[in-house]
């Protein structure tokens, strides 16, 4: 068995690749640009999507389905999102196809021309709102949480897998409510759980901010957004929250009758994160070896290898400790092939990422112990098999632990608090990473370092120390730090 | 508060359209032939969908996600399934909008013309047959068990909401395997999944049987179905399960090593249920006063009134309730409004479906007694509080028991055996319903009896009796009954 994987190393892009395809996570598809989500990461994904929905469930939100498909004009009502969204985009122009007159398969029938022109959904406000105009005639129809899980479209010109798609899953929280204080609360409210689930979940350190104008989503007043590093040190935004003032309840129309009597117009928030976290997942954990996956989101948390096949005696053992760690809510796998040997089997475990792999030996029976090895160490001991059960148990949580604390340590070590533009590009070539610099709070200056470097604001941190000082670039004064990076 | 919904025995169809909107299960959209599924109605079909793939995953079935969108010369390959879907569906023909050079918002970007057009997926097994000729190579990849959930989209002329919709929501099973038995199994054991389904869970009675070769899915060999009766006697087809043969794995070329080293093509099946179910639930046990839910997938099972409104002495008794009721796993939700009377909400969850409401009323309390309300019989009695958890959770049984029952008696009662078509035509006027009547097993024939009388064959039963018998219509010998009914 020949090394299946490039070394990050090597070609930190072409191991990315390999991580995705080799362990089985997404292919590419027929159709440019759209990937194919394969059982192991689409298992993955459902973890994700189950446990982000139970959180907005449980902070009072519900979930509804609105239209692939949006009218052409909708685009054009908000003034600022049509710039930001109109642009690449799938477009349906006919509903019918006919036999090709000349044999060959068929063609787009030209009587069958829409009226108006359809878009596949790059995000859902316009029609969204669209139907808030029916569902809200009062204050007591607010809040309005709602949340949809779907499919969206953007027609982006380089795409990578789960990193940026022309189709990819998502979900994408709209709320509605009677004042801009609740709207903003519960933007930030959003943010934290996101947050929360990056660091609880995927053992993904994040940094909360605001984003500047220039990288705020199209339409909106604010836009909240948690970033991540990767373990090349470029910057991931792995969630973004947008506080949306009243521009699209002013865009359709959508008002409410206040407490007195008054008509206002309705406050937004929208929220939204995508299978792209698959993406920062990979490139936070993994290692040269495959995939490494946190315990609490792993489709299989233990895998059983008996050695060096199955027998009676070996599954006697097994099919004990898979009843105990099922009772415990473990996931387990017991691998019963009887043609693969237990080195291949271990190299396809590791490939996977499942985070531990029980090993169970005759010879080790007659000791009473079983081989627990870890995905993330690659440690390897001998437990007592009475043991075995709690020791399992205890290791998912040190694993969960570790996996966060290795990707904070990474960040830390490559976060950097710099105050002139020479060093700003010396370390960002030499190291890369989070760049901690003044800023002057212009666009025109975000703008000329993104030229020079490459290196973007990633966001305004915001629990960042207020520090007087001089933009790095202008020499004019700013309170704060701001983050800047290369990015994802 | 007036009557908020027709009657049935006065517009039938009306009366559906009503229930869908009143009790906030859906509304249509600015979107020809698509629906915007409301929370509540969401919620059924996540209550729905959870349990569906909890019963795929128990028989081995993993799920994936496939593209969107599908090339339009992958419609042509499989020579039937070309004429049975491509012809009424959306077509992508470009990838970019521009701003109106006249100033009127956007316009398509001719220059954006895409070199193939794409189709929005009416079903799925195109794309997935293409991508499976990477995923098979050998015996060992099978059988290949794989399951989506996804939205897909149909042209459909006339649409009405759940029922027939331009995109709708479902699952599409698509299955691999190295024999023709294999795969037969395959496609019937999914549709007892679909029969155990509708009859435990949404205690909707169906029969199961296989479609005429009419009646059959696009590219397939057989076509297995589960039949409802609905309550206007009309038939619902609620689920279907496809034996495909080896059309798809020929058209796309996809083929297997065998254990003798010998490339064989590989057999396939598909199946699917959709949000359409939903309509079949509304109309199998819904009534004048609104929804009507079977307990087993309401969003809410319980809810709690109190009576004339909530105070410190019933809040009390209604939390230590309500822990109860969640201890048993039981769904419950408690009404705190303080504006609205007690008949105004009790009208609204009956419009809404809840099972069963507890009042709790401070004379009632005194006495030791709640009173308990079923929303199938509209019965109420006085529950001695200790036992009222007790009487609940029996209650939900029994309602979900007696919903089942009754459609059966319903279904019994306007099922009929018809030998001559005076007779069919008389009982298909006047009673409507299933009418078992022989057939001399051509498409000649059926036609021939659509045409007449607007009645389909729904299906050839897979448990009807063999009997020797003469075709209703030619008089030629049949061996079976089939059953004939006109369907949503």
């Amino acid at each position: 068995m020949g090394k299946e994987i490039t070394d990050r190393s090597e070609d930190y892009s072409q191991w990315y690749n390999d991580i995705v395809k080799k362990a089985g996570l997404a292919s590419n598809s027929a159709v440019r640009g759209c990937m194919v989500i394969k059982p192991h990461g689409f298992a993955l994904w459902e973890n994700m999507r189950d446990q982000l929905d139970k959180m907005f469930k449980d902070t009072g939100h519900v979930n509804a389905y609105f239209p692939l498909l949006i009218p052409k004009s909708f685009l054009s009502k908000e003034a600022e999102h049509v710039e930001g969204f109109a642009k690449e985009c799938a477009v349906v122009t006919h509903h019918r196809l006919m036999n090709d007159p000349d044999g060959n398969g068929v063609v787009v029938d030209p009587s069958a021309k829409l009226e108006e022109e359809l878009i596949i959904r790059p995000t859902s406000e316009t029609i969204i709102w669209n139907t808030y105009r029916d569902w809200i005639s009062s204050y007591r129809d607010l809040p309005l949480l709602v949340n949809q899980w779907a499919n969206v479209m953007r027609w982006e010109m380089r795409t990578r897998m789960f990193l940026r798609t022309a189709e990819f899953l998502w979900q994408e929280g709209h709320t509605a409510h009677a004042t801009s204080e609740e709207a903003v609360a519960e933007s930030r409210q959003m943010l934290d759980i996101y947050a929360q689930f990056a660091e609880e979940w995927m053992a993904m350190p994040v940094i909360k901010g605001v984003k500047t104008a220039n990288e705020r989503f199209a339409g909106a007043e604010d836009t909240y957004t948690i970033e991540a590093m990767m373990q090349d040190t470029k910057a991931l935004q792995a969630g973004t929250s947008h506080f949306l003032g009243q521009n699209f309840a002013k865009a359709f129309d959508v008002t409410y009758l206040d407490a007195n009597q008054k008509q206002q117009h309705v406050w937004a928030t929208s929220w939204g994160v995508s299978t792209r976290l698959i993406g920062g997942l990979i490139m936070t954990h993994s290692d040269d070896d495959g995939l490494v996956l946190p315990p609490k989101l792993a489709p299989q948390q233990v895998v059983i290898v008996p050695i060096p096949k199955p027998g009676p005696e070996i599954d006697e053992v097994a099919e004990k400790l898979i009843a105990e760690l099922k009772g415990k809510g473990i996931r387990v796998i017991y691998d019963q092939d009887t043609k693969k040997r237990p080195g291949f089997k271990f190299a396809e475990y590791e490939m996977r990422g499942i985070p531990v792999r029980i090993g169970i030996g005759k010879r080790d029976l007659e000791k009473g112990v079983v081989e627990v090895a870890r995905r993330d160490t690659k440690e390897k001991e001998s437990v007592a098999l009475d043991g075995a059960v709690d020791f399992v148990e205890n290791l998912l949580t040190e694993i969960q632990d570790n996996l966060f604390l290795k990707a904070l340590k990474h960040r830390e070590a490559n976060s950097f608090e710099v105050d002139d533009m020479d060093t700003f590009k010396k370390v960002l070539e030499e190291k890369g990473g989070f760049i901690y610099a003044h800023w002057d709070g212009t666009s025109e200056t975000e703008l000329k370092i993104k030229e020079l470097t490459k290196a973007t604001i990633r966001c305004i941190p915001l629990d960042g120390k207020e520090e007087a000082g001089k933009c790095v670039f202008s020499g004019k004064p700013s309170k704060q730090r701001v983050i800047f990076a290369k990015a994802y």
